[in-house]
Order: structure tokens, then C-alpha cells, then sequence
């Protein structure tokens, strides 16, 4: 039998989920939820029922896991917590400082439950944190680097359409080459926020806008850009769509660290994302953790977890034997 | 109270356990086995105990985990299930084909001891193929590269030592770099063997030996070298010696897949090791895979495992919390 799943939140990742499940054929999307009207919501499964987020409790014993595609500021701090009460969970809960909090609140209501709820499923945190903590675990004496881009961050775009002036953009995180390499080479260097990272923004300034202006109030912008060198590019609403509306990320997990009687010996681990679409490859990940979210559920535990809780088995629909035989 | 390891065999891998070790400080080295006479071994750590082989079972009670450092050959097979019925244990049984084989010989005895026996632990088997189970469960879509080296082919060596006039020889397997970037490019190759890898061997011949001969005996040695386009470089045993002595390895996973409605979004995950050595890289994931094992195992668990049943969190020292506050 299938598993059941309910979207919970129609954006680019509820999207994201919907497609990555019909590449899952052990997995059925039974249900939307959304918080506006229902008939009002284009889907594109227009054989799948949209229903409002209110009548979640009525769906209770007809589903086996929510995929939740609410944003982590205001949605999933409040929807994690309530659903997995109810339900076997998953969400993208992505604010890093407040992951212990939203893990606590999380926990007691999924215990509470009897269910699972699995918090921060995704590529960061996520899959770069499996690798993090592998790297740790197998390189003890060593250094960790997280590096993210060429991509979209929507936040630091979202600082930029604040700027007064501003009528759209879009905003590339861009790992520096040179620090990359300096990694690679294991030279274990010490790195500043600015010799990571560079930041490049493509702006729609609206009509007549003081341009040296705004470039100014964005490369001086505290936390977001002051850090960072930024370039500023001007371009037409047009240039903006063509060019810049896709949703590309990915980034770099190095672990450089060393072994041997002195530690003489250079040892390197390197896990790298280059994505075509964040949410569509974030809604996969989400996708695989739904699967083993049920399995943990089913054989009997429950609570909060985290990628680093989970059985990598527990993500194939696969059997042991088969993965054993094809995969190890 | 720390995890007290027993290491049997001590060869490069064991030799790699031991100062492996020394970086975990939750873990204790408590004991060698060896087949040899106990008094010749000369170990690095002068203070731990040598014992012969034979008189394992004398210290059932007294180690909390076994690392096995035999060969797949002759050694693992009969070694790890034996061992097995008595101690939680590791091994890095590495033949692929006969992986299932030997997961069903060590689940019978690891379930008679009540003992968790994990299997094929090390990069590959092991870290490969953790990334080659989660490509696929994270894009279904998709197709799947594995590309080894640039590193020594212990097995490739030997061969090319069996040729008549060959007195000592090294041998380096090499990833074709323009397939590598053909796979990272998203193309999704159909790649030969000849197109993935090409093989470097450096050889001490015999004084008078003819080196035309040897070079042809080489490159036309069915499975080993024939499919491969292979060099043959002589050299002095002092040169072999000088430049070819280490023992670097690594190679690349990639999951090259697609996800959207159409499958028009190109998505790429890569994961890469450059080992300046590999069994002391390999010693570094045996030993975190040991400390998993004896959670496992205070958990209730029993039975033969592999990294696929392994949650992550289980092979670092630190807590769950600890864990999701610094890394996820």
C-alpha cells in the first residue's frame, strides 16, 4: 500500500512536492491543505482535493505523513508543533539559531502524539549537515567549511527590494574561487565572511531613482551586504524576468583534516550541490525523509527528529537485501 | 566510561585503527590480536597489550568493540562471523559481489551472541555507498557515476608484480577527467570502462628483462588491463621507492538527475575524497562506525548491519543536542 501524504502550503516548495512525488511511486499525494480559499487554488493535480488547513483534524487517520511548505519565520514555528500532534511530520524549519526551541516544542507535541516529526529536512540545514557531522565524526582532528552558491538567496533579495528606489531584484550568493581553493589544497586557511562569499545584485531601479544612491544604501547595508563584497548591476524589469527568474543554488560541505602518528597526513572530503531549482530539489529531500518518517513511526517510535536520527535505509522505498546487493 | 576497542590484525588498517583512535577520546585501545607470535609484533603503542588470535574468547567481557583489520580475501570471511557470536565488531569487507553472502553468515552469528556486527564499513564499501543510496532516493531520477582515484590499486599492483621479469611495481588508477566533467556538465554519459579510467603503472624490471615484453604482458592482461588504456613507466627501485611509496586513494559520486514536471531541472549532487592515505582514512571510518555499533547494540539491537542502518548522530561522541545546536 501506498503512503499517503498531505501538502500543507502551496508555494514554490509545496509545488516542489508535489511534482518530486509522482517520481515516487510507493508514495501517493492524497490531499492540499491551504489557508486560502480551496477553490481557489490552481494545483497541478487537479484530480488530487484541495481542502482548507482548518480541516486538517478531519483527515487524521487518512493520511500517513504532511510534507509542511510553510516559511520558517511565522508558519512553522506554530504549524510543526500542531500537526505533529496529529500527524507523522516533516518541514524545512531552516532558521538555524532557533532550531533547538523549534526541536523542544516539537518533541513534546509529537510524543505527545505518538508520532514522528521530522525538523530541518532539506539541503542546509540537512544534507550539508549529515555531512558536517560525518566529516567531524570520521576526521576528528580537522577543519569544517560550508560554502553556498552561485545561487538565489531570497532573503538578501528581499533586502534589497526594501531599499527605497527599488522596484524588483534579485540577489546572487557567490562562493569565492580563490577561497574554495585555498580548501582544497588543504591548507586549512582561516577564512573572513568577506573572503568567502561575494554578493551580486541585478536591480530594476524605478523611473528617475538616484541610482548612486541605492547602490550605496546596498552595499553599506548592515548584516546583509556591509560584510561582503557587492556588486550592483542595473538592468530592466524585462532583463530581471529573462534572465534571473530561475531558482539556482547549491553549494560546498569541505572537511580538510588529518591523520596519522603526527598528523602528517592530508585527508580530504568534499560534497557539493549544484541545483537547477532550490525548492524542487529541497522538496525532494523532503520527499525521502516523508518515507522514512512513516517507517520510524511504524516501528514504533516517536517525537522529534532529525536527518541525523534517521537510517539512510529508512529513505528508499528499497529493501535491505536489495540495497545491500545494488548499492553497498 | 570509555569504549574499549580490541584491533585484530595489524597491517597498514590496523595500524590506522590504532592511530585513528588516538584522536577520539571517548575511545580506548585495549588490546591487539595477531596470528603472529605476540612478542615479534611491534606496535606504536608500546603500553597496550599484545595477544594471540586464538585467545579472543578470553576477553568476551572485557572489550566493548572488535575492529577487524584482515583482508576480504581469505581473513573477513571466516574471521567476522566467528568473532562475531562473541563481540560487537566492525570489519571492512570490500568484495562487492559477495557482500550478501557475507551480511547472511554474520547476521546468523551476530544474532546467536546477541551482538551487533557491522560490515563493508570504510569509503568503498561505505561512504560511496551512502551517497549512492541517497542520490538515488533524493532524485529517482537520474543516473548514478562512481570514478576511483587518483590513487594505488593494491590489487592492480600485485598483478602487474605476477608478470615474469617484473621485480617490484606500483600502480595508479585515474579518473579520465574529461568524463568526469562530461558527467558534471549534467550531459548523462553512457560511459565505457576505457572512457572512465585509465591505469599508470610504474615498474622495477629485472636486470636484462625485456621491457617490451613486460609493457605488452601488461597492457594486454585481461580484466586488470586490457579494457583500460594503460602506461607503463620503468623506473629504478630507488625511484619507486622515493615517489611511489604512499598510499593516496580517493575518487568521485555523482548523482546527476532531474526533477520539474518535465524533468527539465537539472540537479546535481557530488561527493569527493583525496586521501593522502587510504587506510588511514579508511581506519578513521572504521572507527566511528565502531562507536555506532556499541550504541546500537546498548540499544537492543542484534544482527549484522551496514552503514545503511546506521543513523548518523550514532557515530559521533557527542549529544543529540550538541549535535543539532553546532551542525545541523
Amino acid at each position: 500500500m501506498s503512503i499517503r501524504v498531505g501538502i500543507v502550503g502551496y508555494g514554490n516548495l509545496g509545488r516542489g512536492v508535489e511534482l518530486a512525488l509522482r517520481m515516487n511511486p510507493d508514495m501517493e499525494l492524497a490531499a492540499f491543505f491551504t489557508r486560502r480559499a480551496p477553490e481557489t487554488l490552481k494545483t497541478l493535480s487537479p484530480a488530487v482535493p484541495v481542502h482548507h488547513v482548518d480541516t486538517l483534524p478531519d483527515f487524521k487517520d487518512q493520511l500517513d505523513v504532511l510534507i509542511l511548505c510553510g516559511g520558517s519565520a511565522t508558519d512553522l514555528p506554530v504549524q510543526t508543533p500542531a500537526c505533529g500532534k496529529l500527524f507523522n511530520v516533516v518541514d524545512s524549519f531552516d532558521t538555524h539559531a532557533k532550531i533547538p526551541e523549534h526541536f523542544a516544542n516539537c518533541d513534546e507535541s509529537a510524543k505527545a502524539g505518538g508520532k514522528v516529526t521530522l525538523i530541518s529536512a532539506g539541503w542546509d540545514p540537512g544534507l550539508f549537515s549529515l555531512q558536517r557531522l560525518m566529516g567531524q565524526c570520521i576526521l576528528p582532528n580537522g577543519s569544517d567549511y560550508t560554502f553556498w552558491g552561485k545561487g538565489i538567496s531570497q532573503g538578501h533579495g528581499d533586502a534589497v527590494r526594501r531599499v527605497p528606489g527599488v522596484k524588483d531584484a534579485k540577489q546572487y550568493t557567490i562562493p569565492v574561487p580563490q577561497a574554495l581553493e585555498r580548501v582544497r589544497s588543504g591548507e586549512n586557511p582561516q577564512l573572513t565572511t568577506r573572503e568567502k562569499h561575494t554578493r551580486e545584485c541585478f536591480v530594476v531601479a524605478e523611473e528617475g531613482a538616484d541610482l548612486a544612491r541605492i547602490e550605496n544604501d546596498i552595499k553599506t547595508m548592515p548584516n546583509y551586504f556591509a560584510d561582503y563584497d557587492t556588486t550592483v548591476h542595473f538592468v530592466s524589469q524585462e532583463e530581471l524576468i529573462r534572465d534571473h527568474s530561475g531558482m539556482p543554488h547549491g553549494g560546498f560541505v569541505v572537511r580538510s583534516g588529518v591523520t596519522g602518528a603526527e598528523g602528517e597526513t592530508k585527508q580530504m572530503i568534499e560534497y557539493s550541490l549544484k541545483l537547477g531549482s532550490n525548492p524542487e530539489f529541497t522538496a525532494s529531500v523532503l520527499v525521502c525523509c516523508a518515507r522514512a518518517v512513516c517507517r520510524m513511526n511504524q516501528e514504533g517510535q516517536s517525537g522529534a527528529k532529525t536527518i541525523f536520527d534517521v537510517p539512510p535505509a529508512y529513505l528508499s522505498a528499497k529493501s535491505g537485501e536489495e540495497l545491500r546487493k545494488n548499492l553497498l
